[in-house]
């Protein structure tokens, strides 16, 4: 298996084809991780989700990491990586309108996004759990990986027997 | 869509039958993911690597989150989160060789386990690309969802005139 870098354009491209993830956030440094919908525009990932663990912590810390894959085999794959900052998108006076709007065009394109989201918040039995909550995801980096076949032998060293010694994919 | 808890013993059934998954690790608050590979084992998962950012992130926090989930369609999925804590397994005297040693064993079981470490390490270029780390996250919690088709009406409470106000799933 021979794994190469994507271009930024390709990663942007794979992210607006795929618009699932996983998405982790922090807290105290202990990392959490949720599957999540998301709607790719260009420096800006949109996401939707009602009040959880998940938001009570890109709240208390917006550093946030998504990632993204397709899987076709073992040996045939792409993975993606944004860093990024969370920012809520409330309908508040004084907060960019626009972008909530935005998210909202472009998250309804997604079959269903709000579904997972009421139906998480149904099994918290939460006061507020019906009330939708907007985000947007600034991407701040974001690299990808292709894995493709690789026909060259390829020497694996360790120092045990039980690990094959040569490999090919 | 209905989501459900799952009992601790569906959600390590699912890790052991997966062996896949989405591992997130933290620096100073700012998480990070990556696809991986791993072997269940009650109350521990054991994973390998070359040392890249991952395993350079782990060894300064060890709190760790890994999630893995199946998706049959948009509304028939399953999904574990577990909560652990990273530790190696180095080859030296005063580690515990027996898990160590039980980690390869299970890994080898997962076909061309070890490539992907490789290969990602021989992308780095790093003078240590070779050399395997073998590690074991501490399984602290562990919890799961499992969501499927629900055939009652929702009223979806919103301001927005845009967003559908009844679905079904």
């Amino acid at each position: 298996m021979l794994i190469s870098e994507m271009s930024r354009q390709e990663c942007c491209d794979l992210l607006a084809r795929l618009g699932f993830g996983r998405l982790a956030c922090a807290h105290q440094n202990q990392p959490y991780i949720v599957p999540t919908y998301f709607a790719y525009e260009p420096e800006h990932l949109y996401g939707f989700a009602t009040v959880g663990q998940k938001i009570e912590w890109m709240r208390l810390n917006p550093l946030v990491c998504l990632e993204a894959d397709e899987v076709r085999s073992l040996v045939q794959w792409s993975s993606v990586v944004v860093r990024g900052r969370y920012e809520e998108l409330p309908e508040k006076p004084g907060y960019d309108s626009k972008m909530r709007q935005q998210a909202e065009v472009l998250l309804r394109k997604r079959f269903m996004w709000w579904q997972t989201g009421v139906a998480a918040a149904r099994t918290r039995e939460q006061s507020n759990r019906d009330i939708p909550v907007f985000y947007c995801i600034h991407i701040e980096k974001v690299t990808g990986h292709r894995a493709s076949r690789d026909r060259r032998p390829y020497r694996y060293r360790t120092s045990r027997a039980s690990v094959p010694s040569v490999v090919t994919a």
